[in-house]
């Protein structure tokens, strides 16, 4: 890690479902990993409210400035109505000090394809990248598992998957030190043939050209391999991958209430929780969401994270910090060095 | 239910990894049921294999003729393989039992896609029905829901939607006897815009034809959505719905190694879940996939019943029951009536 330089991270203190208090209480959970990493904030937003809360908080209060906008970017927001008369916005105004070089990376837990639209449109994509894609870890087997893309890009093709195979290798190059990325495409079968065409076709491109790409291809991955830990990248189109995530989500909390509601039901079950409790937690800590709050917008040429749109204070911190390791790893300069050395 | 009549089902018994045990000790397990359902069984596979199991479950014997068929439908066989060379294959001879009239259902554990490649040659689809689906139950906060199609139709256009929407209330209206069933398009956003063009031209289509179809539609829902009971159908394309189904199986085996994992490592932990154990059997109960296990393959004019391909004789035998089940509440006649009515 590179500690020398000082890095400012632009954070939009409007987006997301518990702002602004949750953005402010969640960078004073982050504060001492962002002093260590030397990152000063860039805090976009009302100003009027952003006052009270950096009473509150003061340590955020000595690293942050205040940038006033007077508007929000709504959840429900189209980012073709944003991208016309969003100027003003705490989300627009954040990305735009990315351009401007005033900061290094901007993380919101605002309207994802908002966020997308702007950075795109702001700071633009990595010379040579089509697509930009939404990308997450997913905790899996033996570690972590890149997943991309989760909702970006409706449809894809192959020169898209492509691009995702390589951004998302160089990802889990840079920030879990793979040095052999392995890459997997998310399809209904494993066997040559299945699925969609498109695929088929990546899957025979990336066959036919093992020693072009800074990555191992390993064929297809299902659903059922997902947590496997059998590659470190996962690619699928946007459709799939969201359709994918919000389904792992939903299982979660499915069996999280079936859980709860069957242990409530019996003293006996709830003295048996109270023994597994420090087992409980073990488990807890492997699948926090909270802890793995962050996605990247891979492809846009500077550190884009969105956080998760309900974040509490502690997720949001998560997302921070995530970002300032990102940065400290100089992680946008090695990709854009690694994309246009594979002269995409 | 009607226990007048009296039944036959085919049975497959070499298809699946664990046939032609599973299968003759699952027939055994659903014994009691098939009796009381007026049923008896078609026994399709290698007489040679089959006679040894029919001495040890005499029960099954009672009650079955075993039909010899020399060869068997491998799990990597192509469906356009089979279709040109497999009439020797139980599977094949099981299903063309039910076009002859000679069975009224056909259950197998083989491979999928050449069941529903050898049902839709042999058996067809019920009149007017473009593209047959493959649904199954999923537990869900309250009670069961159905979704489809999962794998059969990797690309979909909106009649496929429509009509699996028709299907699956049929379906749940009669299995489930949800008299206002409910209908939901599986999409990654609620919003009417989200997503691909043939879901939301669907989705317009409902809305603006609400009284023309048997079902009350409600909308997208998300993959978070699928257990919250929040519709009794979810329709989506074979390529998302399988993506989504072997997500949920991913996620669960996932969370249950996981949690094995912890409790092991901890004397305490293994204390506390003994405690648990009866909260445990009732969750296990709950969530148990061997007890929702068939598939129906929705669309053909005929009954047929995929197993999982992995099912053991417990998992077989409710794949039996299941069928059995759809049989005493004439569930192919429903349907095809409500089809015909609804002029598809």
């Amino acid at each position: 890690m590179d500690y020398s330089k000082s890095w400012v991270i632009a954070v939009d203190a409007m987006g997301g479902d518990n702002a602004p208090y949750s953005v402010v209480a969640g960078l004073d959970i982050a504060y001492s990993v962002l002093v260590k990493h030397n990152v000063s904030i860039l805090l976009f937003g009302d100003s009027l409210k952003l006052a009270p809360l950096l009473v509150k908080f003061p340590n955020v209060n000595a690293i942050s400035k205040v940038i006033h906008s007077s508007e929000v970017v709504a959840g429900d927001d189209k980012p073709s109505h944003i991208i016309r008369r969003g100027r003003n916005t705490s989300m627009w105004k954040a990305i735009e000090s990315v351009r401007n070089k005033e900061a290094d990376a901007v993380v919101s837990a605002g309207n994802t394809g908002c966020l997308m639209g702007l950075s795109k449109l702001l700071i633009s994509t990595i010379e040579g990248i089509k697509r930009p894609a939404i990308t997450s870890l997913l905790p899996s087997q033996n570690g972590l598992t890149a997943m991309l893309d989760l909702g970006a890009n409706t449809e894809c093709d192959e020169q898209n998957l492509v691009q995702f195979a390589m951004m998302g290798s160089v990802f889990v190059k840079t920030l879990l030190n793979k040095t052999n990325p392995t890459v997997g495409i998310l399809n209904i079968g494993t066997e040559a043939g299945k699925g969609l065409t498109y695929l088929n076709n990546t899957d025979t491109l990336f066959k036919e050209s093992k020693n072009k790409y800074p990555f191992e291809y390993k064929g297809f991955v299902e659903g059922t391999d997902i947590f496997k830990s059998k590659v470190d990248v996962i690619v699928t189109d946007g459709f799939s991958g969201n359709i994918a995530l919000k389904t792992i989500e939903g299982t979660v909390n499915f069996i999280k209430s079936e859980i709860k509601h069957v242990i409530k039901k019996s003293l006996l079950a709830i003295v048996g929780y109270l023994f597994m409790l420090p087992a409980v937690r073990k488990f807890k800590a492997k699948m926090d969401t909270k802890k793995h709050n962050g996605a990247i917008l891979l492809g846009i040429n500077g550190l884009v994270v969105k956080s998760h749109g309900n974040a509490d204070a502690v997720s949001f911190a998560n997302a921070v910090i995530y970002a300032s390791n990102l940065l400290s790893k100089n992680f946008i300069s090695e990709m854009t060095e690694i994309i246009t050395k594979n002269n995409m």
